[in-house]
C-alpha cells in the first residue's frame, strides 16, 4: 500500500468451519509478500485456533488494530456460544457467529471506525436456518445501508479484467425475459460511478456485451441487441458516459480487448464470470458496487472439504484485502 | 512436423477480397518459423498479387506441390471469371471464385490427393446471393462429404483448450430449448471419435458444461442439469466412455480444471467460444469433427476492414495448417 489508511480494514472471518479463518491468517502471515494494509478479524478466536497456530492479538477497538498488528493477527473476539469448531463440520452456532461478525464488520464500516469491510465466506444453508433472508452476503450488507438491490451491481475483478453480470442466479432460460432498457441503464449506471469512486477513473470506460452470438447479426440471431442493449447504451452515451457495445461476448476479452475498457457488463452469471475464472482463478475479487462503503470479498465459498487441511490459497482473499485497501484510498482520496 | 504427410494440405483462399489470400501468402512465408507441413492453395493468383510480391508456384496436380513447396506458394489457379479483385470489396464473381475453390479443396480431400482441407474465410452474404444455401463452410463441407448435420460437432481448439459448442448459431433464448438427452450424447460421441481419430488419443476425456449458473445448484437456479444433461452424461459413462459433469461453467476453465479434460462439451456458443478466445485469440483453430476427411479453419472471418493493408495476423491460419497436418497424420497412423 503506497497509500495512507486512517482506519484498518475490518474482516469478518465467515463461517468458522469454512476456509476463512485459515485463509485471513494466512494473509496475515504473509502481509508484508502480499503488501497488504492492516486490517482486524473479527469471530471466535477459536476457529483460528483450530488451524492456525500463529500470534492471535486480541483487541476491543478498531484503533488499536494498527498497532497490534505487527504482533499478531489483530482480532475482535466474538464468541456467540460455547460451540466446539470442527473445520468441514458447519453448524447453527457456527452461522450465528459468522452473522453476528458480520454484522459488526459492516458497522464498523458505516461508522468509519473501519476504512472498508471485507467478508468471509459463509455458509447460506446454515445461515438460512436462522432466518437469514437474502440470498448472499451482498444483498445483506446492501440492506444494512439502506440502499435497494436495484442499486447494488456485483463486479467480479482480476489483475487484467473486471466484469458485471446484470442478471445474477437465475436460471439462463429467464435471463432473457429480465433484461431491459431501464435495468441496463441503472446497472451501468452503479458501474460507472463505481469506477469513479471505487477505482479513481474520472472518465470510465465500459463495455456491454451482447446476449445472443455474434451479437444477434444484425437481429437473425435474436433481437434483444437492437431492442433493448443499444437504445440502453444511446441513452448512456447521450449522458456523457463512455459507453460501447453491444459486442459480441466472444470478442471481448482477449488482451488487446481488455484494454479497451475499464469494465464489461455482461448479461448473466456464466458470461461475467467464465472469462474472469479463466484468465485470474486464483484472484478474483467480488466488490459491491453502488455502497456507501468499500466492500469486497473472496470469489470463492467456504470450501468445507478442505478445511482444516492447511490446503486453502489466500490469494483470493489477499487480493481483495489489497483491492478493498485501495478503493478505500481512492475514496479518501477524491474527500 | 515431424510426422511425414504422404499428401500436401489443400488450403482454398476463400473470399479473394478478404484477409484469406495474404494470411495464407504469410503462412507460406514463415513455414519454416510456424513449423508448417506442405500445403498448396487453390484459387485465383490475381487475389494473391493482390496482395503479396512473394513467389507463387503454378501447379495443376497435388503430387506436384511437395518440390514446389521449397520454390513458392503452390497454387492451384482457378480464375472462374474476369474479375478484378480489390482487397476489401466482395463480388458476386469473387464469391463463385471461393466456393470453387472450397469444392476442389474438399474433393481432392475426399479422394486422398489432399490430406487435410483447410478453408481460407468466405463472405456468407455473397455466397447466399448465388445460391449457397447453407449457414457455412463446416455444412457444406458435411453435405459434400454425406454427413448429416445431427452427427458433425465443431470444435474450437487452442494450446491448451478445445470446447464444443453443443448448439452453435441460435439466439440465447432458444438455447434451453434445444438442448436434449439424446442430441448431447450424439454430440458427445461425434466429439468423442473425433478426439480418438484427429487427435490420437485413446482413451479422451469430455468435460461436460452446465447450462445454468452454478449447475443450476440442485435444481434451485434451473432443472436442465438434472432433467437433461446428467442422463445424457450417465448414458455415456455406462458405454465405458470417459465423460464428467455437469460442470459450472465459471469453475472448468481455469489452467488445474483445463488439465482434467481433454475436450469441453459446451452449451451454447458463447459458453464455448468465450473462454478460448478469452484465452487462445490468436491461434484458435476450427476443426469439424465427424467427417470422414481433415477438415480445419482459423477461427476468423474475411476482415474486409483491414484487407489488402498487410495488417492481417497469418498466426490462426498457420494454427490451422499445423493442426491439420498433425490430425492428418494421426489418421495416418492408426490405418
Amino acid at each position: 500500500m503506497t497509500r495512507f489508511l486512517a482506519e484498518p480494514i475490518a474482516v469478518p472471518l465467515g463461517d468458522p468451519a469454512g476456509i476463512g479463518p485459515e485463509i485471513i491468517a494466512k494473509c496475515w502471515d504473509h502481509r508484508h509478500r502480499f503488501g497488504l494494509p492492516p486490517f482486524l478479524a473479527i469471530g471466535d478466536q477459536r476457529a483460528i485456533a483450530a488451524v492456525w497456530d500463529g500470534p492471535v492479538e486480541l483487541i476491543t477497538d478498531p484503533r488499536q488494530a494498527d498497532a497490534a498488528f505487527d504482533l499478531g493477527l489483530p482480532l475482535i473476539q466474538l464468541a456467540s456460544a460455547e460451540i466446539s469448531i470442527i473445520p468441514g463440520h458447519p453448524t447453527v452456532p457456527g452461522a450465528h457467529s459468522s452473522l453476528d461478525a458480520l454484522e459488526l464488520g459492516v458497522g464498523l464500516a458505516r461508522s468509519g471506525s473501519a476504512s472498508a469491510v471485507v467478508t468471509g465466506p459463509v455458509a447460506k444453508e446454515q445461515l438460512y436456518r436462522i432466518g437469514f433472508a437474502h440470498p448472499g452476503q451482498t444483498e445483506f450488507v446492501a440492506e444494512r445501508c439502506g440502499i435497494s438491490q436495484a442499486n447494488v451491481a456485483m463486479m467480479l475483478a482480476g489483475p487484467t479484467l473486471r466484469t458485471i453480470p446484470a442478471t445474477t442466479h437465475i436460471p439462463l432460460a429467464e435471463v432473457p425475459g429480465r433484461l431491459s432498457t431501464a435495468m441496463i441503464e441503472c446497472r451501468a449506471r452503479t458501474v460507472l460511478r463505481g469506477l469513479q469512486r471505487n477505482f479513481g477513473i474520472d472518465q470510465p470506460r465500459l463495455a456491454v456485451a451482447a446476449l445472443n452470438p455474434h451479437a444477434g447479426e444484425g437481429g437473425a440471431l435474436g433481437r434483444e441487441e437492437i431492442d433493448i442493449i443499444a437504445p440502453a447504451i444511446a441513452t448512456l452515451a447521450a449522458e456523457g458516459w463512455r459507453v460501447t457495445g453491444p459486442h459480441p461476448a466472444d470478442s471481448l476479452f482477449h488482451e488487446a480487448a481488455r484494454a479497451r475498457y475499464d469494465a464489461a457488463l455482461c448479461m448473466y452469471h456464466d458470461q461475467a464470470l467464465v472469462p474472469l475464472k479463466a484468465l485470474h482463478f486464483e484472484e478474483g475479487v467480488n466488490v459491491t458496487l453502488g455502497l456507501p462503503i468499500v466492500r469486497t470479498a473472496p470469489d470463492h465459498g467456504t470450501a468445507f472439504d478442505i478445511a482444516g487441511q492447511d490446503k486453502a490459497d489466500p490469494r483470493a482473499m489477499a487480493a481483495a484485502i489489497r483491492m478493498a485497501g485501495e478503493c478505500a484510498a481512492h475514496r479518501a482520496a477524491a474527500q
